[in-house]
């Protein structure tokens, strides 16, 4: 009786989680979300990569599309000279995560194109970016 | 006269306040307000915890509901060992606030379903909570 | 050959710029986006301010409205006293930027309205204010 009350239990805790909202992800229809990088530490940049991996995980990788729109100081994530962070950016592109990065910061900051990993998209101005993905329908979370 | 213009123009300031988006929030159809919590520093868990303080008193309780949904080290908020902001937190449960905690960043931490205080919800992914939210309707900001 | 080549490789990386969503923004209708500051350093306040020209700069401003509420912290980017960052205020006022007071904030840090400069709008609550322009169809971006 015991371990039926405790499966029970169980069963209601996992009937807590999120409930998508109408209509359900699917992979004709898949979430579609945007994050933003614009700090420059290891802690924040891979804070957000790791939110990537889990939502993707969640969601399954084909119901799901992500972008990363890098800015500001967060361009880091996406040169070629920071190999640790590099391997986890191309990883994530195998599983079509967007990379983008800010021309203003670029430009500002001195990086060529021949500095970001290969693959990587350039805008002129991630906020924009940001703005238009948004009217698109992407959802925008700052992780 | 200058009594009569002082009285005017305090009115024209007050004039000056948020204008309501339609429909009006109401009973019915209140405010719906989705916080995260990520930084696990006194200020910045007081600042989000007074912002939700600050938003039900200008709409009134009824007319808002609010998700505070904590992930990564926002998850102390939600401890049951850090007395102080347990207290705040039980207090806005006492005005419905829902308070969300983050599965993947408990297991990560190490931390518990009886380390959180009784009345706290669990998801799998803290920013899948908040991206069904979004679709759902509630507004998310960053306080 | 190679210089064709080459100005073609050109024009296709512009042609990975931005892409606008519909409908595009125009003077009937121009884009509509909500900054908050919420910290209080010259790094943090000219982060925004900068933002808000690049954007301006991209869409043109006439094609754009923009909003800055500051809050907490950010509430110094608004005082008279703060000369630098009070120059930078008024040159984007003179291109409509609208900027925001929070009250609340200016209670708690005793803040008088003749402290502000002059032609800031003074609001009850910051936050509150990004929601109903949230949900007056306003892009709410954290730069």
């Amino acid at each position: 009786m015991k371990k039926i009350i405790a499966l029970l239990f169980g069963a209601l805790l996992l009937l807590a989680d999120t409930e998508f909202a109408e209509p359900k992800p699917s992979i004709d229809n898949p979430r579609k979300i945007v994050f933003p990088i614009t700090h420059g530490d290891d802690e924040s940049i891979n804070h957000v990569l790791s939110s990537a991996n889990n939502v993707m995980k969640f969601y399954g990788p084909e119901k799901v599309m992500i972008a990363i729109i890098c800015y500001s100081k967060g361009i880091r994530t996406l040169l070629k000279k920071e190999k640790k962070i590099a391997a986890r950016v191309r990883s994530l592109m195998t599983y079509d995560v967007e990379f983008i990065a800010c021309g203003n910061t670029m430009r500002t900051k001195n990086i060529k194109k021949e500095d970001l990993i290969e693959g990587v998209e350039i805008v002129t101005a991630g906020i924009v970016e940001l703005v238009e993905r948004d009217l698109k329908g992407w959802i925008y979370i700052r992780p």
